[in-house]
Protein backbone atom coordinates (compact mmCIF):
# COMPACT_ATOMS: atom_id res chain seq x y z
CA UNK A 1 0.00 0.00 0.00
CA UNK A 2 1.48 3.48 -1.26
CA UNK A 3 0.13 6.58 0.61
CA UNK A 4 1.37 9.88 -1.32
CA UNK A 5 -0.01 13.23 -1.29
CA UNK A 6 -2.06 12.32 -3.99
CA UNK A 7 -3.89 9.45 -2.35
CA UNK A 8 -7.73 9.49 -1.68
CA UNK A 9 -8.79 9.30 1.82
CA UNK A 10 -11.85 7.44 3.41
CA UNK A 11 -12.64 7.12 7.06
CA UNK A 12 -14.90 4.85 9.14
CA UNK A 13 -16.20 6.44 12.20
CA UNK A 14 -17.58 4.72 15.20
CA UNK A 15 -17.54 5.24 19.02
CA UNK A 16 -15.76 2.91 19.74
CA UNK A 17 -14.02 2.31 16.29
CA UNK A 18 -11.13 -0.05 17.43
CA UNK A 19 -13.54 -3.39 16.21
CA UNK A 20 -14.39 -2.28 12.69
CA UNK A 21 -13.00 -4.61 10.14
CA UNK A 22 -13.86 -2.23 7.40
CA UNK A 23 -9.88 -0.70 7.48
CA UNK A 24 -8.39 -4.29 6.62
CA UNK A 25 -11.49 -5.27 3.73
CA UNK A 26 -11.20 -2.17 2.28
CA UNK A 27 -7.70 -1.38 1.85
CA UNK A 28 -7.36 -5.31 0.36
CA UNK A 29 -10.01 -4.49 -2.21
CA UNK A 30 -8.33 -1.20 -3.02
CA UNK A 31 -4.63 -2.61 -3.27
CA UNK A 32 -5.72 -5.75 -5.18
CA UNK A 33 -7.49 -2.80 -7.78
CA UNK A 34 -4.58 -0.87 -7.86
CA UNK A 35 -7.01 2.15 -6.37
CA UNK A 36 -5.23 4.75 -4.65
CA UNK A 37 -7.46 5.34 -1.39
CA UNK A 38 -6.82 4.27 1.58
CA UNK A 39 -9.22 3.78 4.44
CA UNK A 40 -8.95 4.76 8.12
CA UNK A 41 -10.46 4.36 11.04
CA UNK A 42 -11.62 7.65 13.33
CA UNK A 43 -12.73 7.43 16.55
CA UNK A 44 -16.00 9.83 17.27
CA UNK A 45 -17.07 10.25 20.21
CA UNK A 46 -20.81 10.24 20.34
CA UNK A 47 -22.66 13.87 19.52
CA UNK A 48 -19.99 14.43 17.12
CA UNK A 49 -20.41 12.54 14.11
CA UNK A 50 -22.82 15.45 11.82
CA UNK A 51 -19.76 18.18 12.67
CA UNK A 52 -17.05 15.31 12.46
CA UNK A 53 -18.50 14.62 8.85
CA UNK A 54 -19.14 18.07 7.97
CA UNK A 55 -15.63 19.16 8.36
CA UNK A 56 -13.68 16.32 7.14
CA UNK A 57 -15.68 16.32 3.61
CA UNK A 58 -14.89 19.94 3.67
CA UNK A 59 -11.44 18.29 2.89
CA UNK A 60 -11.25 17.82 -0.68
CA UNK A 61 -8.94 14.75 -0.32
CA UNK A 62 -11.03 12.74 1.84
CA UNK A 63 -13.85 11.30 -0.54
CA UNK A 64 -16.26 9.56 2.17
CA UNK A 65 -17.27 8.24 5.41
CA UNK A 66 -18.26 4.80 6.77
CA UNK A 67 -20.63 4.82 9.79
CA UNK A 68 -21.14 2.49 12.69
CA UNK A 69 -22.74 2.19 16.22
CA UNK A 70 -23.84 4.83 17.29
CA UNK A 71 -23.31 7.74 14.52
CA UNK A 72 -25.59 5.97 11.80
CA UNK A 73 -28.75 8.38 13.08
CA UNK A 74 -26.42 11.18 14.02
CA UNK A 75 -25.16 11.70 10.26
CA UNK A 76 -28.64 12.72 9.22
CA UNK A 77 -28.38 16.45 10.26
CA UNK A 78 -25.85 16.79 8.21
CA UNK A 79 -26.84 15.39 5.09
CA UNK A 80 -28.61 17.50 2.09
CA UNK A 81 -30.19 14.17 -0.11
CA UNK A 82 -30.30 10.47 1.38
CA UNK A 83 -31.44 7.40 -0.41
CA UNK A 84 -34.94 5.94 0.57
CA UNK A 85 -33.47 3.47 2.59
CA UNK A 86 -32.06 5.52 5.13
CA UNK A 87 -34.52 8.01 4.86
CA UNK A 88 -37.26 5.13 6.02
CA UNK A 89 -35.00 4.03 8.83
CA UNK A 90 -33.50 7.32 9.80
CA UNK A 91 -30.22 6.66 9.74
CA UNK A 92 -27.09 5.99 7.29
CA UNK A 93 -23.79 3.98 7.20
CA UNK A 94 -22.07 5.93 4.16
CA UNK A 95 -21.94 9.70 3.72
CA UNK A 96 -20.14 11.07 0.41
CA UNK A 97 -19.82 14.86 -1.28
CA UNK A 98 -22.08 15.80 -3.80
CA UNK A 99 -20.58 17.96 -6.90
CA UNK A 100 -22.36 20.85 -5.64
CA UNK A 101 -19.94 20.19 -2.03
CA UNK A 102 -23.44 19.26 0.00
CA UNK A 103 -23.28 15.61 1.61
CA UNK A 104 -25.04 12.83 0.69
CA UNK A 105 -26.15 9.46 2.56
CA UNK A 106 -27.03 5.71 1.99
CA UNK A 107 -27.98 3.15 4.23
CA UNK A 108 -27.10 -0.11 2.80
CA UNK A 109 -27.43 -2.66 5.58
CA UNK A 110 -30.47 -3.91 4.67
CA UNK A 111 -29.61 -4.19 1.21
CA UNK A 112 -27.07 -6.64 2.63
CA UNK A 113 -29.71 -8.81 4.30
CA UNK A 114 -31.87 -8.82 1.47
CA UNK A 115 -28.45 -10.30 -0.53
CA UNK A 116 -27.68 -12.55 2.14
CA UNK A 117 -30.75 -14.18 2.14
CA UNK A 118 -30.44 -14.63 -1.68
CA UNK A 119 -26.97 -15.96 -1.52
CA UNK A 120 -28.47 -18.85 1.31
CA UNK A 121 -31.20 -19.53 -1.37
CA UNK A 122 -33.77 -17.73 0.70
CA UNK A 123 -36.90 -16.48 -1.54
CA UNK A 124 -38.28 -13.84 -0.52
CA UNK A 125 -42.32 -14.05 -2.50
CA UNK A 126 -45.02 -14.42 -0.82
CA UNK A 127 -43.24 -15.21 3.15
CA UNK A 128 -44.64 -14.04 6.09
CA UNK A 129 -41.62 -12.28 8.15
CA UNK A 130 -40.96 -12.11 11.79
CA UNK A 131 -39.04 -9.48 12.81
CA UNK A 132 -37.17 -9.22 16.48
CA UNK A 133 -35.68 -5.79 16.58
CA UNK A 134 -36.67 -1.99 16.22
CA UNK A 135 -33.37 -0.90 16.69
CA UNK A 136 -30.59 0.83 14.04
CA UNK A 137 -30.17 -2.34 12.51
CA UNK A 138 -34.26 -4.12 12.81
CA UNK A 139 -35.07 -0.30 11.06
CA UNK A 140 -32.35 -0.92 8.38
CA UNK A 141 -33.75 -4.55 7.51
CA UNK A 142 -37.61 -3.18 7.33
CA UNK A 143 -36.47 -0.48 5.56
CA UNK A 144 -35.55 -2.71 2.77
CA UNK A 145 -37.62 -5.77 3.33
CA UNK A 146 -40.61 -2.51 2.39
CA UNK A 147 -39.04 -3.11 -1.45
CA UNK A 148 -39.27 -6.86 -1.57
CA UNK A 149 -42.26 -9.02 -2.66
CA UNK A 150 -43.07 -10.54 0.54
CA UNK A 151 -46.17 -11.12 2.11
CA UNK A 152 -46.30 -9.62 5.78
CA UNK A 153 -43.44 -8.01 7.65
CA UNK A 154 -44.43 -8.43 11.82
CA UNK A 155 -41.75 -6.44 13.43
CA UNK A 156 -41.35 -6.98 17.51
CA UNK A 157 -39.34 -5.21 20.13
CA UNK A 158 -39.57 -4.04 23.82
CA UNK A 159 -42.26 -1.07 25.00
CA UNK A 160 -43.33 0.98 21.71
CA UNK A 161 -40.32 0.45 19.44
CA UNK A 162 -41.89 -1.86 17.16
CA UNK A 163 -45.24 0.47 17.14
CA UNK A 164 -42.92 3.33 16.44
CA UNK A 165 -40.98 2.07 13.86
CA UNK A 166 -44.13 0.90 11.98
CA UNK A 167 -45.43 4.20 11.80
CA UNK A 168 -42.35 5.74 10.41
CA UNK A 169 -42.82 3.09 7.87
CA UNK A 170 -45.82 3.90 6.74
CA UNK A 171 -45.45 7.27 6.82
CA UNK A 172 -43.12 6.88 4.14
CA UNK A 173 -45.81 5.78 2.60
CA UNK A 174 -45.33 1.95 2.77
CA UNK A 175 -48.25 -0.56 2.69
CA UNK A 176 -50.34 -1.98 4.87
CA UNK A 177 -48.48 -5.83 4.87
CA UNK A 178 -46.69 -4.11 7.88
CA UNK A 179 -47.57 -4.59 11.97
CA UNK A 180 -45.93 -4.64 15.26
CA UNK A 181 -46.03 -7.93 16.79
CA UNK A 182 -45.30 -10.10 19.60
CA UNK A 183 -41.88 -12.39 19.29
CA UNK A 184 -44.61 -15.61 19.04
CA UNK A 185 -43.27 -17.25 15.45
CA UNK A 186 -46.16 -18.98 14.82
CA UNK A 187 -47.98 -18.08 11.93
CA UNK A 188 -44.05 -16.97 10.02
CA UNK A 189 -42.20 -18.51 7.61
CA UNK A 190 -39.09 -16.34 8.01
CA UNK A 191 -37.56 -15.16 11.26
CA UNK A 192 -35.25 -12.49 10.96
CA UNK A 193 -33.13 -11.88 14.40
CA UNK A 194 -32.11 -8.69 14.86
CA UNK A 195 -32.04 -8.21 18.51
CA UNK A 196 -28.48 -7.78 20.54
CA UNK A 197 -30.09 -11.22 22.26
CA UNK A 198 -26.90 -13.83 22.12
CA UNK A 199 -24.02 -10.85 22.74
CA UNK A 200 -24.21 -12.26 26.25
CA UNK A 201 -23.66 -16.10 27.29
CA UNK A 202 -26.65 -14.94 30.05
CA UNK A 203 -28.66 -13.45 27.53
CA UNK A 204 -32.40 -15.74 26.48
CA UNK A 205 -33.40 -16.31 23.74
CA UNK A 206 -34.58 -13.74 22.00
CA UNK A 207 -38.00 -16.25 20.94
CA UNK A 208 -39.80 -19.68 22.10
CA UNK A 209 -38.10 -21.47 19.68
CA UNK A 210 -40.33 -24.56 20.31
CA UNK A 211 -42.86 -22.41 18.44
CA UNK A 212 -41.10 -22.34 14.90
CA UNK A 213 -42.77 -24.53 12.54
CA UNK A 214 -41.36 -27.25 10.67
CA UNK A 215 -40.21 -25.47 7.36
CA UNK A 216 -39.28 -21.90 8.71
CA UNK A 217 -36.24 -20.58 8.08
CA UNK A 218 -34.10 -18.11 10.20
CA UNK A 219 -31.56 -15.97 9.91
CA UNK A 220 -29.65 -14.35 12.95
CA UNK A 221 -27.84 -11.20 12.36
CA UNK A 222 -25.38 -11.24 15.51
CA UNK A 223 -21.82 -11.14 14.40
CA UNK A 224 -19.93 -12.04 16.85
CA UNK A 225 -19.40 -16.45 16.10
CA UNK A 226 -20.10 -18.01 13.59
CA UNK A 227 -23.05 -20.24 15.14
CA UNK A 228 -24.88 -17.90 17.99
CA UNK A 229 -27.23 -19.17 20.45
CA UNK A 230 -30.51 -19.06 18.50
CA UNK A 231 -29.10 -20.87 15.68
CA UNK A 232 -27.66 -23.57 18.40
CA UNK A 233 -31.22 -24.14 19.35
CA UNK A 234 -32.47 -24.29 16.07
CA UNK A 235 -30.09 -27.03 14.88
CA UNK A 236 -31.39 -29.05 17.47
CA UNK A 237 -35.14 -29.13 16.23
CA UNK A 238 -34.09 -28.78 12.73
CA UNK A 239 -35.11 -25.67 11.41
CA UNK A 240 -32.66 -24.09 8.90
CA UNK A 241 -30.18 -20.94 10.30
CA UNK A 242 -27.77 -18.65 9.07
CA UNK A 243 -25.31 -16.37 10.79
CA UNK A 244 -25.08 -12.26 9.86
CA UNK A 245 -21.41 -12.66 8.18
CA UNK A 246 -22.83 -12.65 5.07
CA UNK A 247 -24.87 -9.46 5.62
CA UNK A 248 -21.71 -7.40 5.85
CA UNK A 249 -19.56 -9.65 2.88
CA UNK A 250 -22.90 -8.66 0.75
CA UNK A 251 -22.71 -4.58 1.32
CA UNK A 252 -19.20 -3.98 -0.10
CA UNK A 253 -19.91 -3.80 -4.02
CA UNK A 254 -22.94 -0.88 -2.71
CA UNK A 255 -20.25 0.62 -0.90
CA UNK A 256 -17.94 0.72 -3.79
CA UNK A 257 -20.47 1.89 -6.23
CA UNK A 258 -21.71 4.47 -3.64
CA UNK A 259 -18.10 6.02 -3.32
CA UNK A 260 -17.36 6.20 -7.49
CA UNK A 261 -15.79 3.04 -8.25
CA UNK A 262 -18.41 1.37 -10.01
CA UNK A 263 -15.89 -1.28 -11.89
CA UNK A 264 -14.31 -2.60 -8.49
CA UNK A 265 -17.99 -3.08 -7.29
CA UNK A 266 -18.75 -5.20 -10.68
CA UNK A 267 -15.73 -7.11 -10.07
CA UNK A 268 -16.74 -8.33 -6.16
CA UNK A 269 -20.16 -8.61 -7.41
CA UNK A 270 -18.88 -11.25 -9.76
CA UNK A 271 -17.16 -12.71 -7.05
CA UNK A 272 -17.56 -12.27 -3.54
CA UNK A 273 -15.06 -15.12 -2.01
CA UNK A 274 -12.56 -12.96 -1.42
CA UNK A 275 -14.63 -10.23 0.60
CA UNK A 276 -15.89 -13.47 2.90
CA UNK A 277 -12.67 -14.82 3.60
CA UNK A 278 -11.45 -11.45 4.82
CA UNK A 279 -15.24 -11.03 6.93
CA UNK A 280 -15.13 -14.42 8.09
CA UNK A 281 -11.97 -14.87 8.95
CA UNK B 1 1.12 -1.87 5.64
CA UNK B 2 -1.97 -3.01 7.61
CA UNK B 3 -4.61 -0.36 8.79
CA UNK B 4 -7.38 -1.98 11.72
CA UNK B 5 -9.19 -0.17 13.75
CA UNK B 6 -6.36 0.49 16.44
CA UNK B 7 -4.14 1.81 13.77
CA UNK B 8 -3.27 5.32 14.76
CA UNK B 9 -4.30 8.01 12.38
CA UNK B 10 -2.06 11.03 11.66
CA UNK B 11 -3.06 13.26 8.59
CA UNK B 12 -0.93 16.15 6.48
CA UNK B 13 -3.11 18.90 5.50
CA UNK B 14 -2.30 21.79 2.84
CA UNK B 15 -3.67 23.67 0.45
CA UNK B 16 -2.77 21.93 -1.82
CA UNK B 17 -1.55 18.84 -0.37
CA UNK B 18 -1.17 16.63 -3.39
CA UNK B 19 2.56 17.40 -3.68
CA UNK B 20 3.71 16.69 0.36
CA UNK B 21 6.25 13.98 0.67
CA UNK B 22 5.37 13.50 4.30
CA UNK B 23 3.06 10.26 3.98
CA UNK B 24 5.77 8.51 1.76
CA UNK B 25 8.69 8.85 4.36
CA UNK B 26 6.55 8.76 7.95
CA UNK B 27 4.45 5.76 6.43
CA UNK B 28 7.51 3.95 5.69
CA UNK B 29 8.84 4.59 9.04
CA UNK B 30 6.33 3.47 11.10
CA UNK B 31 6.41 0.32 9.04
CA UNK B 32 10.05 -0.50 8.90
CA UNK B 33 9.69 0.09 13.25
CA UNK B 34 6.33 -1.95 13.47
CA UNK B 35 4.10 1.03 14.53
CA UNK B 36 0.57 0.79 14.28
CA UNK B 37 -0.02 4.02 12.74
CA UNK B 38 -0.84 5.67 8.89
CA UNK B 39 -0.47 9.59 8.34
CA UNK B 40 -2.71 9.88 5.50
CA UNK B 41 -3.64 13.63 3.43
CA UNK B 42 -5.95 15.62 3.59
CA UNK B 43 -6.81 18.78 1.10
CA UNK B 44 -8.00 21.29 3.85
CA UNK B 45 -8.77 24.59 2.19
CA UNK B 46 -7.60 27.87 3.22
CA UNK B 47 -9.23 29.34 6.42
CA UNK B 48 -10.42 25.79 7.60
CA UNK B 49 -7.18 24.57 9.17
CA UNK B 50 -8.16 25.39 12.97
CA UNK B 51 -11.51 24.33 12.87
CA UNK B 52 -10.33 21.22 10.89
CA UNK B 53 -7.82 20.36 13.65
CA UNK B 54 -10.12 20.98 16.47
CA UNK B 55 -12.69 18.44 14.95
CA UNK B 56 -10.29 15.79 13.67
CA UNK B 57 -8.39 16.28 16.87
CA UNK B 58 -11.45 15.96 19.23
CA UNK B 59 -11.21 12.08 17.59
CA UNK B 60 -9.34 9.95 19.91
CA UNK B 61 -7.58 7.85 17.39
CA UNK B 62 -6.43 10.73 15.47
CA UNK B 63 -3.24 11.60 16.97
CA UNK B 64 -1.90 14.63 15.09
CA UNK B 65 -1.76 16.52 11.97
CA UNK B 66 1.19 17.88 10.09
CA UNK B 67 0.93 21.20 8.59
CA UNK B 68 1.92 22.76 5.19
CA UNK B 69 1.35 25.81 2.98
CA UNK B 70 -1.07 27.92 4.04
CA UNK B 71 -1.99 26.27 7.61
CA UNK B 72 1.17 27.34 9.50
CA UNK B 73 0.13 30.36 10.79
CA UNK B 74 -3.67 29.77 10.83
CA UNK B 75 -3.80 26.76 13.08
CA UNK B 76 -2.47 29.20 16.15
CA UNK B 77 -6.18 29.50 16.95
CA UNK B 78 -6.82 25.99 17.90
CA UNK B 79 -3.54 25.60 20.54
CA UNK B 80 -3.87 26.22 24.05
CA UNK B 81 0.42 25.30 24.30
CA UNK B 82 2.74 26.28 21.20
CA UNK B 83 6.64 25.80 21.64
CA UNK B 84 9.32 28.48 21.78
CA UNK B 85 9.85 28.69 18.24
CA UNK B 86 6.28 28.70 17.03
CA UNK B 87 5.33 31.30 19.32
CA UNK B 88 8.32 33.58 17.83
CA UNK B 89 7.96 32.97 14.24
CA UNK B 90 3.95 33.08 14.72
CA UNK B 91 3.09 29.64 13.14
CA UNK B 92 3.58 25.79 13.52
CA UNK B 93 3.77 22.57 11.04
CA UNK B 94 2.98 20.17 13.79
CA UNK B 95 -0.29 19.98 16.24
CA UNK B 96 -0.87 17.10 18.55
CA UNK B 97 -3.65 16.68 21.74
CA UNK B 98 -2.44 16.95 25.17
CA UNK B 99 -3.89 14.74 27.86
CA UNK B 100 -6.20 17.34 28.58
CA UNK B 101 -7.75 17.32 25.45
CA UNK B 102 -6.33 20.69 24.45
CA UNK B 103 -4.25 21.34 21.41
CA UNK B 104 -0.53 21.87 21.48
CA UNK B 105 1.60 22.41 18.51
CA UNK B 106 5.17 23.05 17.88
CA UNK B 107 7.20 24.59 14.68
CA UNK B 108 10.33 22.16 13.44
CA UNK B 109 11.31 24.21 10.38
CA UNK B 110 14.00 25.83 12.00
CA UNK B 111 15.84 23.25 13.87
CA UNK B 112 15.58 21.51 10.80
CA UNK B 113 17.75 24.30 8.87
CA UNK B 114 20.09 24.35 11.99
CA UNK B 115 20.69 20.64 12.03
CA UNK B 116 21.56 20.79 8.13
CA UNK B 117 23.65 23.25 8.52
CA UNK B 118 25.16 21.20 11.22
CA UNK B 119 24.98 18.05 8.89
CA UNK B 120 26.74 19.83 6.14
CA UNK B 121 29.75 21.16 9.12
CA UNK B 122 28.96 24.64 8.96
CA UNK B 123 29.49 26.46 12.25
CA UNK B 124 27.18 28.67 13.98
CA UNK B 125 29.64 30.12 16.31
CA UNK B 126 29.63 34.10 15.88
CA UNK B 127 28.91 33.81 12.32
CA UNK B 128 27.52 36.92 10.90
CA UNK B 129 24.30 35.78 9.73
CA UNK B 130 22.19 37.44 6.22
CA UNK B 131 18.96 35.31 6.56
CA UNK B 132 16.97 36.77 3.11
CA UNK B 133 13.40 36.21 3.32
CA UNK B 134 10.90 36.91 6.20
CA UNK B 135 8.26 35.19 5.40
CA UNK B 136 7.09 31.80 7.24
CA UNK B 137 9.93 30.29 6.53
CA UNK B 138 12.45 32.74 7.12
CA UNK B 139 10.59 33.65 10.54
CA UNK B 140 10.99 29.47 11.37
CA UNK B 141 14.97 29.98 10.73
CA UNK B 142 15.34 33.39 12.61
CA UNK B 143 13.13 31.96 15.37
CA UNK B 144 15.58 28.97 15.48
CA UNK B 145 18.64 30.90 14.86
CA UNK B 146 18.22 32.93 17.92
CA UNK B 147 18.94 29.74 19.99
CA UNK B 148 22.36 29.17 18.27
CA UNK B 149 25.83 31.54 19.48
CA UNK B 150 25.73 33.62 15.89
CA UNK B 151 26.90 37.15 16.29
CA UNK B 152 24.35 38.64 14.39
CA UNK B 153 21.33 38.33 12.06
CA UNK B 154 20.35 40.31 9.46
CA UNK B 155 17.16 40.04 7.56
CA UNK B 156 15.99 41.16 3.90
CA UNK B 157 12.62 41.25 2.81
CA UNK B 158 10.66 43.33 0.80
CA UNK B 159 8.06 46.67 2.04
CA UNK B 160 8.29 46.21 6.17
CA UNK B 161 8.14 42.46 6.72
CA UNK B 162 12.14 42.17 7.53
CA UNK B 163 11.33 45.23 10.24
CA UNK B 164 8.20 43.79 11.18
CA UNK B 165 9.87 40.06 12.11
CA UNK B 166 12.58 42.26 13.99
CA UNK B 167 10.05 43.61 16.01
CA UNK B 168 7.97 40.33 16.50
CA UNK B 169 11.04 38.75 17.31
CA UNK B 170 12.36 41.04 20.02
CA UNK B 171 9.08 41.58 21.03
CA UNK B 172 9.66 37.52 22.58
CA UNK B 173 12.86 39.08 24.55
CA UNK B 174 15.45 38.07 22.11
CA UNK B 175 18.37 40.59 21.72
CA UNK B 176 20.14 43.08 19.93
CA UNK B 177 21.94 41.17 17.60
CA UNK B 178 19.14 41.20 15.11
CA UNK B 179 18.21 43.85 12.52
CA UNK B 180 16.26 44.84 9.15
CA UNK B 181 18.86 44.97 6.59
CA UNK B 182 19.20 45.42 2.69
CA UNK B 183 20.44 42.12 0.54
CA UNK B 184 23.62 43.14 0.50
CA UNK B 185 26.15 40.23 1.42
CA UNK B 186 28.85 42.29 2.26
CA UNK B 187 29.58 41.97 5.41
CA UNK B 188 28.32 38.83 6.05
CA UNK B 189 29.66 34.71 6.34
CA UNK B 190 26.80 32.86 5.94
CA UNK B 191 23.70 33.80 3.97
CA UNK B 192 20.41 31.72 4.20
CA UNK B 193 18.35 31.93 1.14
CA UNK B 194 14.63 31.96 2.44
CA UNK B 195 12.43 33.86 -0.49
CA UNK B 196 10.60 32.18 -3.17
CA UNK B 197 13.28 33.73 -5.89
CA UNK B 198 14.60 30.63 -8.14
CA UNK B 199 10.69 28.41 -7.95
CA UNK B 200 10.09 29.74 -11.69
CA UNK B 201 13.07 30.24 -14.11
CA UNK B 202 12.59 33.46 -14.77
CA UNK B 203 12.90 34.93 -11.15
CA UNK B 204 16.16 37.21 -10.85
CA UNK B 205 18.72 36.25 -8.25
CA UNK B 206 17.65 36.91 -4.17
CA UNK B 207 21.18 38.96 -4.48
CA UNK B 208 24.06 40.35 -5.93
CA UNK B 209 26.09 36.91 -5.97
CA UNK B 210 29.63 39.10 -7.15
CA UNK B 211 29.38 40.85 -3.58
CA UNK B 212 29.90 37.87 -1.59
CA UNK B 213 32.72 37.66 0.12
CA UNK B 214 35.27 35.07 0.03
CA UNK B 215 34.61 31.88 2.23
CA UNK B 216 31.26 32.96 2.83
CA UNK B 217 28.54 29.67 2.96
CA UNK B 218 25.22 29.45 1.00
CA UNK B 219 22.30 27.48 2.22
CA UNK B 220 19.78 27.81 -0.43
CA UNK B 221 15.90 26.18 1.20
CA UNK B 222 14.42 26.21 -1.83
CA UNK B 223 13.52 22.23 -2.70
CA UNK B 224 12.45 22.12 -5.86
CA UNK B 225 14.95 20.67 -7.65
CA UNK B 226 18.59 19.43 -6.25
CA UNK B 227 20.80 22.63 -7.63
CA UNK B 228 18.98 25.97 -7.81
CA UNK B 229 20.40 29.06 -10.10
CA UNK B 230 21.67 30.50 -7.13
CA UNK B 231 23.35 27.90 -6.19
CA UNK B 232 24.77 27.29 -9.77
CA UNK B 233 25.99 31.44 -9.55
CA UNK B 234 27.31 30.74 -6.36
CA UNK B 235 29.59 27.73 -7.47
CA UNK B 236 30.52 29.52 -10.35
CA UNK B 237 32.33 31.67 -8.42
CA UNK B 238 34.00 29.14 -5.86
CA UNK B 239 31.49 30.10 -3.17
CA UNK B 240 30.07 27.12 -0.62
CA UNK B 241 26.38 26.21 -1.73
CA UNK B 242 23.85 23.74 -0.18
CA UNK B 243 20.19 23.20 -1.69
CA UNK B 244 17.33 22.29 1.45
CA UNK B 245 16.28 19.15 1.32
CA UNK B 246 18.52 18.61 4.15
CA UNK B 247 16.10 20.65 6.37
CA UNK B 248 13.41 18.19 5.88
CA UNK B 249 15.40 15.23 6.32
CA UNK B 250 16.62 16.84 9.57
CA UNK B 251 13.33 17.55 11.17
CA UNK B 252 11.85 14.01 11.03
CA UNK B 253 13.54 13.06 14.39
CA UNK B 254 11.78 15.92 15.65
CA UNK B 255 8.42 15.36 14.56
CA UNK B 256 8.53 11.51 15.73
CA UNK B 257 9.53 12.55 19.46
CA UNK B 258 6.67 15.38 19.06
CA UNK B 259 3.72 12.67 18.64
CA UNK B 260 4.90 9.90 21.41
CA UNK B 261 7.47 7.58 19.33
CA UNK B 262 10.64 8.49 21.41
CA UNK B 263 12.62 5.50 20.44
CA UNK B 264 12.02 5.56 16.72
CA UNK B 265 12.80 9.21 16.74
CA UNK B 266 16.13 8.23 18.52
CA UNK B 267 17.09 5.37 16.09
CA UNK B 268 16.23 7.85 13.56
CA UNK B 269 18.76 10.45 14.48
CA UNK B 270 21.05 7.54 14.70
CA UNK B 271 20.60 7.00 11.14
CA UNK B 272 19.12 9.60 8.71
CA UNK B 273 20.37 8.24 5.60
CA UNK B 274 17.39 6.37 4.84
CA UNK B 275 15.71 9.63 5.56
CA UNK B 276 17.72 11.20 3.20
CA UNK B 277 17.14 8.56 -0.07
CA UNK B 278 13.21 8.88 -0.04
CA UNK B 279 13.59 12.87 0.37
CA UNK B 280 16.07 13.29 -2.31
CA UNK B 281 14.75 10.46 -4.53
Amino acid sequence: MHISGQTRVFMVIGDPVAQVRAPVLFNRIFQQHDIDAVLVPAHVPAGRAASFAREVLGSGSIAGLWATVPHKPALLPALSGIDVHGRRAGSVNAVRRAADGTLEGALFDGLGLVGALAHHGIALAGRRVLLLGAGGAGAAIAAALLDTPIAQLSIHDLGDRARRLVERLQSEGSGPRLHAASADPAGHDLIIQATPLGMNPADPLPLDVERIEPGTQVFDILMKSATTPLMRACAARGIEAHAGFEMLVQQVPAYLEFFGLPEVARAMRADLSGVRQVITA
